[in-house]
Order: structure tokens, then C-alpha cells, then sequence
């Protein structure tokens, strides 16, 4: 057996620093492979109002949110960042009226920390951060929080230079500074993040992250608000999920990337399945509650079927719906005499099955009373208990995992591509002894695609944005904004035409909905 | 939910050509995605030997098996075809004594066949082979058989012309003629075989596919010189395990690309151990018996450890050594404060390990004996059944599996990385109870990548290779051998110093340890 050798090698030189003993590797310099090397020699655009050292900001209008019932609820738990305007970044050249130029650029020092599940791009937004801060005032300082959330509360920092950036740029990860329990949520989370920067005199605090990190960087920056603490909060839409989309935000830094390294692998299979045809290839692939990475990997790839899971959720469709509609497919398929075929699930089906939702709310609840896992199925009420029994024990112990950090489900944990090809497996076997299905026996092969994706090297889209992102979350904090979060329009069009803005968080259905 | 395209497009077509109506889609012209278009332009190189029309033709020793026990053995059971000589093509102008030259090229039909797994090239061989055929008389034919090797017992043809071919040069699969069975090997199979070159009057059988279907290969060349059938038998080494190799074969077909994209994978789930740093990966890699494919993708990209099937056969090692050892390495990582990590496993390790193979033996056994799956384990010896029953329920299940078309397990389908992951989580779980183990519960992340790195598109090389052992089968057909197989040598150099040969499919090693 080979002793282990990248990760060895990294271990070795954590010794040369002793501050950093706790803190695992992160942040050290390291080997990369000839194309990590020849990744790391790209430097990413910037869109022309960035290009310059000064910056015209444009207050826009109040962005509120359009539904008033919401608008109230946000309101009262926002009082001192809701109602906040947009604001876009222009030129100093822009021809626009009540638009203010800054053009002095006092040192600052700046804190920032990964939450949320690594997405590709992620060390880049901390690149382009440096680069603008640094271009600006070289006597500015950047710290990165060393271990995620935890690094944050227990004030472990590192400090970013050009020199611990070098083999970090343009690389997939987010092992420059790692990331653990992902929650700023808490009091004493809470308390903890206040008295850090407080401790460091940090002018902005930085959250990279998806739904849950940003919901926790709003509550955070209304926190600050509140008790006149100096430093503003900024969040980093950075999620493979790509769930932060909404009029605001266009895509999240890293969805591009988990789209195309996802779909080239399920080609890859759609390839396989019509050269031995005769398998039924059911493909989970990442992404949480939405099914935004499935549906464009569905678009790229052509897989036969696609389970969405925000059309369960509208159609109200049960696990037995869904297992009728495979096994007609399957059926249907047979009668032409093709035994193959590649089903895509998104990785949040699970919850969107109302039944299954329903057991899983149960489960939750039994959990957050401190019920032991093995004790909770005999806890369940007589309906749950019955769909529970009828699940296969693989699920079931899946089932029984605690939640994450923001309360859902260990989703990508809990194999539903497994369970619906069990079941499909059951049905056509049902028909077959009952004459309705004719042909081969069923054979399924399952597969997850999650962290082979989400590690991967980034695409140039998910380098140029994340960069620019990082641009902009330095011009917010010199604006004096807190609560923002850093967002780039028109990114359909290339890098010279993007728009550079900022917007506020508590922007309707910015957050995520387990937080209204 | 979507409905099927891109099979769906192609089901459309397969009406117009009535004759391939149960012939499923193989052979349609299909459309490619923007990066398969570019991948289809290029054209792969050429040694100069096999550069002009004429080839100059070398006979070399007599390959013969160093070790006599097996010379005898393999002497009884290929009386024909044992002992020929190597074969070396060489420029016309090469200055070899007692070399000819072959300069008629009268018309050949020849027919081609994909046996075993798909691999990564495997297009380009039948490309390479058509190529050589058309440029030498343009009347000569290359019929494909549809639907592997039961298309060859069933006489089901297609006729390769380059416009079959523009869809599928340089992409990855089988999908231009499919496979099936993937054996050459009963009674009936041969014999049907043996009508289907009688009938279409062939001049060359090349058969493409690993170990297997080689060891079919030689069978079959060897009752067609006992019968005195003209058809001569050539084999390919295409097979991603890299099984072939011996000193004769340098590599197989596909092994480059499969240990490529293998390595990007686990190269990403590295990134990501590094990233959250909470899981140990166990990431079984496809290959069968041997560990080529691990111990490659272990050099490339260097994970904390490999277990090599040869090596726990070698030393004999029990499951529980090879679980002793993870949580050794589990428990010494975790005094250093991490919990995180990547271990590679071969899909054959099943049957290295001693007491799982005698498992499976006596399983397979009872197969044979056409014990129904569910009635084994109460068949089972005292001492398989005891350890039987002390596997977990998922592998307990795919051990029952019927066995491959080669009498080995269904290698593919046997979760090993979940066996171990489960085993040593009970026994850090243990150690934790015992205090010798101090930290974190030890978490685990399976995945088995397999079917999406075979599907990929091919490496330049894997391009190259394919092409030129495409037109060594032309040339060993036109210098009319039987029993070899097409082979190059110096693979390491630039294409044009690659040397091209035929050697006996019945050399030592080269076939199967089964068959003998």
C-alpha cells in the first residue's frame, strides 16, 4: 500500500509554523500538477467600471419586496437594513446624475470566511478581494478566517498576501481556508463573530456562501446595525446549487462549473448505457432543495427522463406516482426492445416528496427533542411509522442521519437515486408476473454526483466571476454599505459588458425560506 | 419531466432501414455535440512504416512460453496456432534480411466484432482497420457485426463506410456496433460463428476486447486451422483494465484515457477532503482482476492510500488485516487532528482477499449447479456461511449475483468500498469505546467510478493507438496469420518511432488465467 503523498507533503511543512499548529494545513503553499500550474498563470478580466482606481456609486431605488405580507415579516426582523437601495458601480466617467465618486481610499482591514459547501471559483472571490483592496490602499489588510465559521468564532486568522494566494488562483476547493460548521446562527455564534470583529477593528466582514450563509449574513449585518458595531457585512453568492437566483442575482459562482463537469460525466454514461444497452443508469446529482443543476444538466446532456423536484412539489406527486410514471417509461422503452436508459434525480427529491417530507419534518422533530436516532422509528405516529416500515433499511438509516446545519436533511447523504430503482426494480417485477411487462429483467446501476464535481478546477466563467465578485464586495465596503451582497448583471454577455452592483440581502427571496 | 432527445432523436431515424429494425440504433448517424464535432476532425498519426501502401514483412523467432509446464499445456490445447513466430512490419525500405515485401493486394472481406466491456478507442480500431483496408483496393469490404457477439452468431451485419464512420471517429463507447454477450466460447457459440464466416465468405474475424475475448480469440483461430476454415483470427487489445499486458503488449485500449479521467475525479474528491475536511473517501476504481487501474490513478494523483488486489493476495491478507490497517491509518491521522482522507480501491479486490474468494467459489459453484440465489446461502459450507452471515445485508445480495460471461463475480456490482467503509467504522467505533481511539466519529463517503470514465471521449493517444492497431489487423490478415494479435511497441516515443507487430495470441500470460 502507497503511503499517502500529497497530503503527507503539505503535513510536513505545517511544522514550519507553530501559530498555525491547530489549524490543519490550510493556507500553505503546495505542489501543483502541470495544469493546476498552467490554471493558475490565468488572470481573470475585469469589466470596465473596475478596471480604474475610482469607483462612481449610483444609489438606485429602494429595492422592497413586491409581496406586502412578506414585506412586513422582513421588515420587523430587519428594521435597520430592510428597504435599503440597490447600488450600481459605474465608470467615473458614467454620465449619471447624484452618482458620487470615491476617490480617496483610506487604509482598511477587511476579514472574510468560507461558509457553505466548497463551490469552484470560491478562491477567487478572495483574489479578487486582495487585488482590489490591496490595489487601492497596499497598507489595507486581508484576513482570512482559517477553518470556516469555527476560525471565525475563535479569531484564527491568516493573512492574505500574494504570496499565499499564488497556488490558490484560479483552483478548485476551498482548501486555502477550509470551511466547518458553516452557521453564524446562534447567540454564541453570533456573540462570538461580534467579539472578533471587534477584536481585529475589521471595517467589513466577507461571507462566501450559498442560501444559508447569506440568510446568516443578513441577520448578522442587522445585528451589527443594531448595536453600532463599525464593521459591515457583506455576502458572496457562491453555491453549486445555484439556489441564490432570483431577479437580483443571476447565477451563483460555481453552478457553471458543477453544470459542465456533471454533465460531461452523465454523456459520458448516456454513451455507456447505448453501448452494452442494458442497464437503467439512475444519476443523483448534487445541488440541495432546487433542482437547478439537474434541470440544465438535463439540458446539455438529454438523459431520458429528469425528475424535477420543484414539479413533484407543484403536482403533489407521490414515491408511488413517481415510480409509475419510471415504470412506464421503462415499459414503453421495452415494447421497442431497448432495455437502457439514463434517469437524472436531483439530489433534494427527498423533501419534495410530500410524504417523505412529511416522515422527515417527524424524524426532525424527534431529533431537535433529543431523541436518539434507534429510538425515533418506535416514536413515529402511525402513518410515518407505516411508510417508514415499508422503506428498504438502506433509506431508512438514511433517513434517521441528524440534519445539517440549516435543519434540512442530510440530503446528500440519503440515496434517492437507490431507492427509486429499488422500487422501479419491485414494479416491473409486479408486471412482469402479471403479463403487463414483456421483455429483459430490469437491471439498474446508481450513481452520485456530487463531490467529484464540486472539487473540481473552475470554469473560466465561475474564474471571471468570482474575481469581479471580489471586486465589488471591496467597492461595498468602501461605500460605507453593510447587509449587501455583491452581485454582476448581464453575465450572458462577455466580461466588458457586465454591470457591477450591489444589493441588499433582505431583498425578497435573497434568503432562504427556512429563515421567513 | 423531459422527455428522451438524444436517443429518442436517433429511435426516430432507425425506421428508415427496415433490415435494422431489431438491430436497435447501432451504426445511425447520430449528431454530436460541439466538442465531439472537434474531436471528430482530428486525424490520428501514422508510424512511417505503416505510412505508404507497401509493408515489408519480418518473421521472428518463435514466440514460445519460458516456463515448460505451461508450454505443454498450452502445446496440447493449441496444436495449430502454438509456436508461430513474432511478426514485425517494417518500411518497405528497411534494410532486414529475408523480410518480404507483399505488394498484391487483391480484394478481402473482413468482418469486426466488439467483445467485452467498452472501452475508450475502441471506434478508432474498426476506423484505423477501414482505412487500411479501403487504401489498399477499394473494393475490398469490412462488415460490422451488430450487436457484439450475438450479432456475430446471428449474421447481423452492417457495412463500415466512411459515412457509418463520420459520427464516430475519435468518440468514446461501443455505440457504432454494441456489444452483448461478450463470448465466443460454447459449442453452439463457435459453431455459429464458424457459419457466420463461412457464409459471408471472410477472409479475417478481428475480434476487439480484452483478456476474455482473447482468450476466445485463440480458441476459435485455433478450430478454424483444425477445420481448415480460411477466415483468420486477429485479435485487439482494447480493454481499460490494462489486463493485457505482458512483454509483448505494452498497454490496452482505453487504459490511458479511463486512468485520465479517473485521476481528474479522484484528484477532485481530494480537493474536496481538503476543502471540508470531514470525510474519508473510499473510491473503488474499475479494472476487474487487476489493479493496474488504482495503482495508476494512486501515482497520478496520490490519495492517502491504495490497497492492491495483487499485493492482499500476495501476502495473503484477511479483511480483517485490510480493516486493521484503514483504522490504523484512520486512528494515527487523527492524533494529528485530521479526519480526513482518500483511499483507493480496486473493483477485484473482492477476490483477492482469501476468505471472500472461497466465498464466492462455493457461491459460484452452486450457481453452476443451478441452485436458485435465493436457496445458496442455506447450501453454503459451515465456514462460508459463517462469514456470510456476518457480511453486511447490501453485500450479502450482490455476492448471490449470477456470475460474469468469464465465471468471475460481477466485480461491478459488488460494493467493496462500502464493505470497508462500514467495517472500519465499526471498528473506530470500537476503538473508541475501548479508548484507544481519541477524536471525531469517523465518517465515510463511497463511490465506485466506472461507468463514467469508460464512456468518455478517448485521449489523444488511446486515438492514436486505436487507429494503428486498426491497420496492423489489416496487414497480419493480408500476411495471412492466424491467432495473432496486433501489437505496438515504444509506446513511450512519438508515434513515428512506434514499431508495429503481431504476436500469437497463444504466447504465454497473453490470454486469460482462466482458460488454462
Amino acid at each position: 500500500m502507497l503511503v499517502p503523498k500529497r497530503l503527507s507533503e503539505r503535513e510536513t511543512e505545517r511544522h514550519r509554523d507553530t501559530q498555525r499548529e491547530m489549524d490543519s494545513d490550510y493556507g500553505l503553499p503546495r505542489e501543483l500538477s502541470g495544469l493546476q500550474k498552467k490554471r493558475a498563470l490565468y488572470h481573470p478580466e475585469l469589466p470596465p467600471c473596475l478596471q480604474g482606481i475610482d469607483v462612481r456609486v449610483e444609489f438606485g431605488d429602494q429595492t422592497i419586496t413586491s409581496d406586502s405580507a412578506n414585506a412586513r415579516v422582513i421588515c420587523q426582523a430587519f428594521p435597520h437594513t430592510y428597504g435599503q437601495p440597490l447600488v450600481h458601480f459605474l465608470r467615473p466617467t458614467a454620465n449619471v446624475p447624484d452618482a458620487q465618486i470615491i476617490s480617496e481610499h483610506p487604509p482598511i482591514r477587511v476579514g472574510v470566511v468560507f461558509c457553505g459547501r466548497q463551490s469552484p471559483g470560491g478562491h477567487n472571490v478572495i483574489w479578487g478581494l486582495h487585488n482590489a483592496i490591496k490595489s487601492h490602499n497596499p497598507t489595507s489588510v486581508l484576513l482570512g478566517f482559517v477553518g470556516g465559521s469555527e476560525g471565525l468564532f475563535a479569531q484564527k486568522t491568516l493573512e492574505i498576501t500574494d504570496g499565499v494566494l499564488s497556488t490558490y488562483k484560479n483552483q478548485g476547493g476551498f482548501d486555502l481556508l477550509g470551511r466547518t460548521k458553516d452557521q453564524i446562527r446562534t447567540t454564541e455564534q453570533v456573540n462570538a463573530a461580534i467579539a472578533t470583529c471587534q477584536a481585529l477593528k475589521l471595517d467589513g466582514l466577507v461571507i462566501i456562501g450559498g442560501t444559508t450563509s447569506n440568510t446568516d449574513a443578513a441577520h448578522l449585518a442587522e445585528i451589527f446595525a443594531e448595536i453600532k458595531c463599525s464593521t459591515k457585512v457583506v455576502g458572496v453568492p457562491v453555491s453549486l446549487s445555484g439556489d441564490l437566483k432570483n431577479q437580483f442575482v443571476e447565477t451563483d459562482v460555481g453552478f457553471d462549473t458543477v453544470c459542465r463537469v456533471n454533465s460531461q460525466l452523465i454523456s459520458n454514461i448516456c454513451v455507456d448505457a447505448l453501448s452494452a444497452e442494458k442497464y437503467y443508469y439512475f444519476v443523483r446529482v448534487m445541488g440541495r432543495k432546487t433542482s437547478h443543476v439537474a434541470l440544465e444538466c438535463a439540458l446539455q446532456t438529454h438523459p431520458n427522463m429528469v425528475i424535477l423536484g420543484e414539479e413533484v412539489n407543484m403536482s403533489k406527486l407521490t414515491i408511488s406516482d413517481i415510480i409509475k410514471q419510471i415504470a412506464d417509461a421503462v415499459q414503453a422503452r421495452a415494447k421497442q426492445d431497448k432495455y437502457h436508459g439514463v434517469i437524472l434525480i436531483p439530489e433534494g427529491l427527498v423533501e419534495s416528496i410530500p410524504e417523505l417530507y412529511a416522515l422527515l419534518q417527524e424524524i426532525h422533530g424527534l431529533h431537535s427533542q433529543g431523541v436518539a436516532a434507534e429510538n425515533i422509528p418506535s416514536k413515529l405516529s402511525p402513518w410515518a411509522s407505516a411508510l417508514f416500515e415499508f422503506l428498504p433499511s438502506f433509506i431508512r438509516k438514511e433517513l434517521l442521519l441528524n440534519p445539517e446545519s440549516d435543519e434540512s436533511a442530510q440530503l446528500s447523504q440519503i440515496e434517492t437515486e437507490k431507492l427509486l430503482a429499488q422500487l422501479v426494480e419491485l414494479e416491473i417485477n409486479k408486471r412482469m408476473k402479471e403479463g403487463t411487462y414483456k421483455g429483459k429483467r430490469f437491471s439498474a446501476v446508481c450513481h452520485f454526483f456530487g463531490y467529484q464535481a464540486r472539487g473540481s478546477l473552475p470554469s473560466k466563467f465561475d474564474c471571471d466571476y468570482a474575481f469581479v465578485l471580489g471586486h465589488i464586495c471591496y467597492h461595498i465596503l468602501e461605500a460605507g454599505l453593510n447587509g449587501y451582497m455583491a452581485i454582476v448583471t448581464n453575465l450572458k454577455s462577455p466580461v466588458k459588458k457586465w454591470r457591477c452592483a450591489a444589493v441588499p440581502i433582505t431583498v425578497r427571496r435573497l434568503c432562504s425560506s427556512t429563515f421567513y
